[in-house]
């Protein structure tokens, strides 16, 4: 299974030309669309949202990930290989907090190249040609030579910030809900927010985090919009009161 | 063929796990995606909308369905069959107007169980993989017990209102064509509306209504947005002058 | 490969029911989804768009393109043969550039007809299933005559207009990069705008024009969008000043 995790969006070319490209390398591949819509050009949020999502994918699933503002530019594109996953995309922190918190992980640099490499769209003519090449059984080391990748000490292990914006307007956050106690109190945009089980379990029009069906903490409005009642984007700062 | 009918939007996670979902539990089963755009957590809305699109689709054809605004609550899981479709989803009355139409129809209360079953995300943990299960053969009495599901009896055959907006701007109602004589006026947000075959029936720029190629009526500007011109949006009320 | 060009949007039902009669019809062909978000009713823009992009397809790729504002009244359906692709779609102007830029190429009225066809939704009723026949072998000839399309000799060999704005609010031209030389400048609703190579070659938040991946000029903002910094829309006039 190939799983696209990319900031293109759907409606437009971008995310069609990665499935042609796919679909002529490794026909017989089943390929998932999991997000079109990771922080654009933000690869920091990106990489908690992608470290919590990947995990529920099953081992041996290859995610072809691409937010890559730096595309053009010199950074390096890279083969990770993390918890019995594939990860394909550019060298630029997205996959830092999959390989950290993995126990064990390899990195290569892709050395492969197509006949023609434009220089604006790399995830169709550079990471999704490798990465349907490594759905249909080629290695790693064919297409990529070991190496270590940028790392971003400085990012925290768990990241106190507004991620993404889901469809329903829910906030989810960079924190993993084992890193808070039930207990714990948030703010957000100036907000305090408490813990509740689910939707169900407060009123219509209050706000509540809970843990989402994918572990992050995740700030939500029962019948409403968390976005627009706190007024969240990517990027807002979550506050852990205790 | 499995069919999507949600309001989990495209862009993120959610349609693309359920996807992941359906592709290993019934790996040769063509999935469509036909609404994941319905009236988000409003199931009276998408019952009218579902009930007009599903009859479009062939016999044995089973849709997931999930506008779920009570999950993790104590309402239970439907598998439900009506004119030789299956229908998986909440027992909210999502499937109040399918069941209804129906000559003849039976449900069952979802008794099966994945290994974990998160509290807000049903749609991947439950009713995927039950609608993935039917897909490949099992039948619903091995998954479900017989049960009766909560009935909505004041809900109308029809409904006089706007219950979705599509990509065009175009507002279609919850009153199905062979329920107005081509005579008969509208009035929608104060405007009156009147009967036209199709879009180039019309002047540029005017309103009219028609019966869309679903059966139902929807309100329409040729060459322009119903939605902007007549300040229209999910909920607002239909009114027949004639 | 079935390749979709619409303006249907999504996550509505059009491109969902479409899929549905493409997988009916030619179960085995795969269909990419290309663009759904072409400019809404609009075939000019439309034709230098799909013009840049059909060539990257491989020969033997079956185009399905509805942007279609006079469905229901007398404009015929086509197919199409160009530079080895086949196109399916109204004959309003969409094929305009496709047919003009290939060395020899052959079009045909549709004859063929479904049992019912709805007035509105020619795509799906039409141009679907007269694709998947394409797709699954059958000859032009066994459903559609030969016939010579509208012709639009007005519409310019390049357009100075924004044809097309991207998800990360990029806006692309109607001009093809071979068109310009690289020192020219342009001007976009009084703006004056550069060539650089890349995003990475100009700093955060400037304006740039490059040639972009598929061949078209494009206007873009480091790390920004262009169409909110210089206030650009699918028609607005682009000036060349050398």
């Amino acid at each position: 299974m190939i799983v696209l995790f990319t900031d293109f969006g759907l409606a437009g070319p971008y995310t069609g030309q990665v499935n042609a490209v796919l679909q002529e390398t490794a026909p017989a591949v089943p390929v998932i669309q999991l997000f079109a819509d990771a922080p654009p050009g933000q690869p920091k949020p990106a990489a908690y949202l992608l470290a919590a999502y990947a995990q529920w994918f099953p081992q041996g699933t290859i995610l072809l990930c691409v937010v890559d503002p730096g595309v053009g530019s010199a950074r390096r594109g890279l083969i990770a290989e993390a918890a019995g996953r594939l990860y394909v995309g550019p060298d630029n922190g997205l996959f830092e907090l999959v390989l950290r918190r993995a126990a064990s992980s390899r990195c290569w640099d892709i050395s492969w190249r197509p006949p023609t490499l434009s220089a604006s769209f790399h995830g169709r003519d550079l990471f999704a040609p490798v990465a349907g090449r490594l759905a249909r059984g080629e290695l790693p080391a064919t297409l990529a030579s070991p190496a270590v990748p940028r790392g971003y000490p400085d990012w925290p292990d768990d990241l106190a910030e507004i991620v993404y914006i889901d469809h329903y307007g829910n906030a989810l956050t960079g924190l993993r809900g084992e890193s808070l106690p039930p207990s714990a109190g948030l703010a957000v945009a100036g907000h305090p927010v408490a813990h509740a089980e689910t939707f169900s379990s407060v009123p219509s029009g209050a706000a509540f985090w809970y843990v989402n069906s994918n572990g992050l903490v995740e700030i939500a409005v029962n019948s409403g919009r968390a976005d627009r009642t706190l007024s969240l984007a990517v990027g807002s700062e979550v506050k852990i009161l205790a």
